[in-house]
């Protein structure tokens, strides 16, 4: 396959993000050159380092998320569906990663809390999501509106919908079986649901196996959780949660 | 001063995670030998590695977790503050600890998550918190409850309070000015905010700097956060988070 002349910044970083998903925060330069199928020379020498790669990658998923948020909320046909679409727009990019994908992102999210200028972005990060969800949020808040403040709401929101995403990382059969959300939703199978399932099965047996007598209890909810019927996906988990929470706060 | 002849696995433990709160997940063995007091061959004998000594340290979180949250729910007045005193008392360990501490401690477990086994032991523990939260949901949920089913109310609110752990930890002054939470919460002032604030808003203008054109809007609410009036503590804005999701649900 040819190489084309002009190597974008975006498919360096599109590239980035896939070894993330993979590898998780070991990640390397050269990973990322293989996967872009250029030389590694060309990655350093574009973003000086890991940590410069690191950085341009989060500055562009701000860009990008606020970008889903908006057309996601530009096609809902109410306020209140407004809202939900962009919520679960954030994450839309992970759609198809599977749990260890999901958990390898955010693994890569928590290296980056350890790095003040990573920090600083991610801050910045939030921010945005913040101001994008607040101004959807008060067009929401009509007549007969229970809930806080727009802003207050979008932050709780967005801290529900990311620990949701944490917590289904985890364990992403503890909403199986659920009918309150994804009722009315219409986002297609994770294919990687039943792969994924199994590997996660596999590591909480492992840890089972370590855990000792203090597990005993979480132990039995594990192997209830496993012979649940179905395994929701993460926009599942993330509709459910975003529902319950705004359920409360409507007329 | 005198070594004691017995060094308990409990006080190895506590001083990783002063380690870790301090550090953030690139601590060492030895650092860890250094706040215990003890030789470092003596950490590496006890779990054998880093990877053993963050395995027990989740097993003992774990335990610790389900008992603040236990003796947190016997000491409260009614059913309802019974689930709002646990939820707040699985983060009370970092009552103290200032957003650059809850960072680091955040950071520690976005690299747990790239570890199968470690991820298998994170997995248990929101088992464990869950089911613990789910109990005292059923007691809460009485006549004219309007949320959803007690375990899925119990993942929503972990994931909520998990979320804005994160959040507060990127951005301290986000809940500053709100009054809707603390109102009847006594929780103590966090010593060192003042000081982390000011760590954060350096931060924040350090990305600034880099952040480049997109990131005009953002920067703005950076502007206007550091000129409110104070910044809010960590329980402060898990409390309001609870609330505010809560107050949807009762009667």
């Amino acid at each position: 396959m040819a190489r084309p002349r002009t190597i974008t910044d975006e498919r360096l970083l599109t590239a980035t993000a896939a070894v993330i998903e993979r590898v998780g925060p070991g990640f390397t330069l050269a990973q990322v050159a293989r996967e872009a199928g250029v030389a590694v020379g060309s990655v350093a020498q574009r973003f000086g380092s890991k940590a410069g790669l690191l950085r341009a990658l989060t500055e562009q998923g701000r860009t990008q998320a606020v970008e889903r948020m908006r057309t996601a909320a530009d096609a809902a046909e109410s306020a209140e569906s407004a809202v939900r679409a962009a919520l679960l727009a954030v994450f839309g990019e992970l759609g198809a990663a599977g749990d260890s994908g999901v958990a390898n992102h955010l693994a890569q999210l928590g290296t980056d809390l350890a790095d003040p200028d990573l920090r600083g972005l991610l801050g910045l990060h939030y921010a945005a999501l913040r101001q994008e969800l607040s101004g959807l949020l008060r067009a929401a808040a009509g007549d007969g509106w229970c809930g806080p403040a727009p802003d207050v709401a979008a932050r709780v929101l967005l801290s529900a919908v990311n620990g949701a995403a944490l917590h289904w990382s985890l364990r992403p059969g503890d909403n199986a079986g659920s009918n309150r959300a994804g009722s009315n939703d219409t986002g297609s199978k994770d294919p990687g649901s039943n792969h994924t399932a199994a590997n996660t099965a596999a590591a909480n047996t492992a840890a089972a196996n370590t855990a000792g007598a203090n597990a005993a209890a979480a132990n039995t909810a594990v192997a209830s959780d496993d012979t649940a019927a179905g395994k929701g996906t993460l926009r599942v988990c993330l509709a459910e949660t975003i529902d319950v929470i705004m359920k409360g706060w409507l007329p």
